[in-house]
């Protein structure tokens, strides 16, 4: 191989791939190749990161939480201090805005969530330790291995597969990752890896903490996700790769946290539009267009109820679309995709109401589009009308009556978010009973007169939801401490003498105020000997 | 259909199922069959049950925990009341011991674990409630819809699919439970569903809470799992089975929880054998003999260090194997599959240190048998050689020192439990320490000087472990209220307005005692005004 291919990092050196092929990354913003070249990795580059992931995973859990601590800490501290490098680099890589995003929100955000995971894993609260002092038995969840990251392509800093939300949750568990590079931001994540390796160094780590492979053909990718030595996996991406992930790591019996996809459902009732139409109409155009609609939780289809009111919304948001410039989409792929999506919706019978719904030639740019159809035509074909147009586009739906939106939502198959705008003197009330009785059942998080891009990092945000927008609806990939515990183990101490145990479990509480559950009360306190 | 098959329980009703066939269980005591005939379900039968439970979800969720609470008491003292009719059943089912176990251990457990689930439901903590005043974010776990609970045959009462532990989980979570009889016990666990029937009338719950289908075939099974109207599925049992449910599952996006098969290796060091040799021995054999070796924690395998201790050891349980009646085992298909595995092993080069390993003639029973092989055996083929042997009888592994004996249980697949025995000076601590680390990954309860059988039921327990033990190491199936989230979906509630909260994210807390996340900070109390 040329030595201008970029090398993979495994086991704490950065090492010529044992390569099967190459690529480029394209600016999105001129479609032309960036310079940099990376490698495909070949099955020998995911064995030799395995292998060392299962032996760091090992050292690991010889090691105090305290190390984790250090090292998530001194990584974030690099993350900001390379603010200039990962901006630039990111911002080539993904068109996305430098200023308000990359620079000022996402990079930030970025670090926060690194120093969140580091508190929580100091306080060892997410571990949810029980103590059951009569029968003699501990439990408490733990480290459950290597864990592999598959980041998506809409965060190249938040969501990254070598520094973002499930990265810090995997490490905050005490686990190794071995980061898989989206391939629409390769320098970027390899910028992230070179800081984690200075912060590994830094703080005793063993090297193979953090291992990096840009890419993967398919069945190798199967393959790593269902190996023994993986412990678990984290995946945000299309829905396709996503499944093929999942099919392989389900029959290994490997635990895979997957987000694929999510229209995220808007509903605004007539009452609604009536009292604050125009505020709503902004709200909306907003949310669907900013980052060029590129969000997890992207209002993708908006429910309305026929009446003038809905007309006029539309008139508005229509107007708003044709009015604004269209972003720059992440790369050639995502664009395509669009375009593919927008067709689907179309061949279904849905109407154009704005541009063509067509590329645009220079960048990587689909005009902003809305389509549009009747609750009827939805209820003949749910599935296709809910295909995702990921992107700068919305479907709305405008159902005759209240039942047949409720059928709607019953239709619907699982979203991270769903919004239900009422009128704020609740004169809709027993409306919003009957579609929100529909709705909450499909989504991970249900908000009222509020948009649902935007996700708080905070202990009670819920980022999951039913299939197909997270595999199981029972996990959060944001929010501290419960996103760590997709990567965890539960383990039960039976007897156990007191020396042996895990100092989470100890009659001393280990940090004086973790809190566990302690015959049946959360207490802070340590137990009496 | 003949009116002497029995019905099914379909929404409220015993209705003639729309049957395939018929089946009769089988009185493991003498090989008869029992008079009973029971139907083998179509899938218009599951379809009806889905429907039905489908609905029920709906009107679950619009009622508080309290009428959960009322009605799983209820059914608690309606299983108290009907004791004698379930044991009298029960044992002519499956052979297991009247005293001590079915009247005077199982009995009173599963009433006890109903009331479990009734403190748990009235609690709230199971649902984790967290709040976030400043963001205006608030989350918890809730009911997720209809499950379907596949039953284990060795426990006809604390694990029935109408009266167990998983079925108490799903209903303390809100959700109805379609339960599939374990064809080895249909008619206790039509009792079971008589009893809830009347305990759901007393406390007016929706008649489709509890529904009952006796038997389907493999691919309505399968179908059942994977419906959108199922929100998740326990299932306890065959290996085979349950990983063809677990791929339907899987495929759909449903969530399954399955405890499969478990070797659930026992480790005993020198010199814990030096201490007290004879002691172990007795515990051992207890344990492994106990219901003739059919429970899930059964302690199938034993690994020893090669020296005149093990040996010793190994002489002691041999005799005692050979001095013991063999039990009963629960169904003919029992008896088989376990003559089958002992052929496996034998094959695989196992000694036979016993009896023939052979079925005994006049009831379900196979001779008691212990079985040999070297380390170094066991690390030729390690998948045949940890093949479940589920009943009375266990292989003995004996390594070449404690490196071999480490390999042995770095090359084990998941287990629920582990047990190690070390001398109680702590003298071997070291071999503890490489033994454990070892071990401790591979199994979901990791025990010091003590056998794996008898689970307490305590809500520090985790039985559970990593695949194939059960379908993912981070759930557990006993061990309240942990063993509820399975259940459950986690749902966010972001800027909802205060009236339309559920009760456990009010600012009030609703009981003035469930454990709540408030704002960093684990608290019993309500947000002031």
């Amino acid at each position: 191989m040329s030595s201008e291919i970029y090398p993979v990092l495994i086991d704490g050196q950065w090492r010529a791939a044992n390569a099967v092929g190459t690529f480029q990354a394209t600016n999105p913003n001129n479609l032309q190749p960036l310079p940099a070249v990376f490698p495909v990795s070949s099955w020998a580059d995911c064995d030799a990161a395995l292998t060392a992931a299962a032996d760091a995973a090992k050292q690991l859990r010889r090691m105090p939480a305290a190390k984790i601590v250090e090292f998530l800490n001194a990584f974030a501290d690099q993350v900001g201090a390379a603010k200039e490098a990962l901006v630039q680099t990111a911002f080539a890589e993904t068109g996305l805005a430098v200023s308000p995003r990359l620079a000022d929100v996402e990079l930030p955000r970025t670090a926060n969530q690194l120093r969140q995971a580091a508190t929580a894993a100091a306080s060892g609260d997410w571990a949810r330790p029980i103590i059951d002092t009569k029968a003699g038995i501990r439990s408490c969840f733990e480290a459950l291995g290597p864990v592999c990251v598959f980041g998506p392509n809409n965060f190249p800093f938040a969501f990254n597969s070598a520094a973002g939300g499930d990265f810090a949750a995997a490490i905050a568990a005490g686990n190794p990752v071995i980061a898989k590079a989206n391939s629409s931001h390769p320098d970027t994540t390899r910028l992230f890896a070179e800081l984690a390796t200075h912060a590994l160094k830094a703080t005793e780590l063993p090297p193979a903490t953090v291992q990096l492979l840009y890419r993967t053909g398919h069945s190798d990718g199967e393959r790593l996700v269902s190996d023994p030595r993986c412990g678990a996996t984290g995946y945000t991406g299309s829905r396709r790769a996503g499944l093929a992930l999942k099919a392989a790591a389900d029959r290994a019996g490997n635990p895979i946290y997957l987000e694929l996809s999510s229209v995220n459902p808007v509903v605004i009732t007539p009452d609604a539009l009536k009292q604050r139409g125009d505020a709503i109409a902004d709200e909306y155009v907003t949310s669907a267009l900013m980052g060029t609609g590129q969000f997890c939780t992207n209002p993708g289809l908006v429910l309305l109820i026929a009446c003038e009111e809905s007309e006029a919304f539309i008139s508005q948001i229509q107007q708003r679309y044709q009015d604004s410039m269209p972003g720059t989409l992440l790369s050639p792929a995502v664009a395509n995709s669009l375009a593919n999506s927008l067709q689907t919706l179309q061949q279904a019978g849905a109407q154009l109401l704005t541009a063509s719904g067509e590329k645009i030639q220079d960048r990587c740019a689909v005009s902003n589009t809305l389509l549009r159809c009747s609750g009827a035509q939805f209820l003949s074909d749910p599935e296709t009308y809910q295909t995702e147009a990921f992107g700068n586009a919305s479907l709305v739906v405008v159902a005759e009556g209240f039942a047949e939106a409720a059928a709607i939502l019953a239709a619907l198959e699982g979203s991270l978010t769903g919004c239900l705008y009422t009128a704020t003197d609740g004169s809709d009330q027993e409306t919003y009973n009957t579609l929100a009785f529909e709705l909450t059942p499909k989504v991970g998080r249900l908000l009222n007169d509020k948009m649902p891009t935007g996700v708080a990092v905070s202990a009670a945000m819920n980022h999951g939801g039913p299939f197909p927008a997270t595999g199981h609806p029972g996990f959060t990939a944001v929010g501290m401490p419960t996103a760590i515990s997709r990567f965890a183990k539960l383990t039960c101490y039976d007897n156990v003498r007191p020396e042996r145990l895990p100092a989470l479990l100890a009659d001393q509480n280990p940090t004086g105020k973790t809190w566990r559950l302690i015959d049946g009360q959360w207490s802070q306190a340590s137990i009496d000997a």
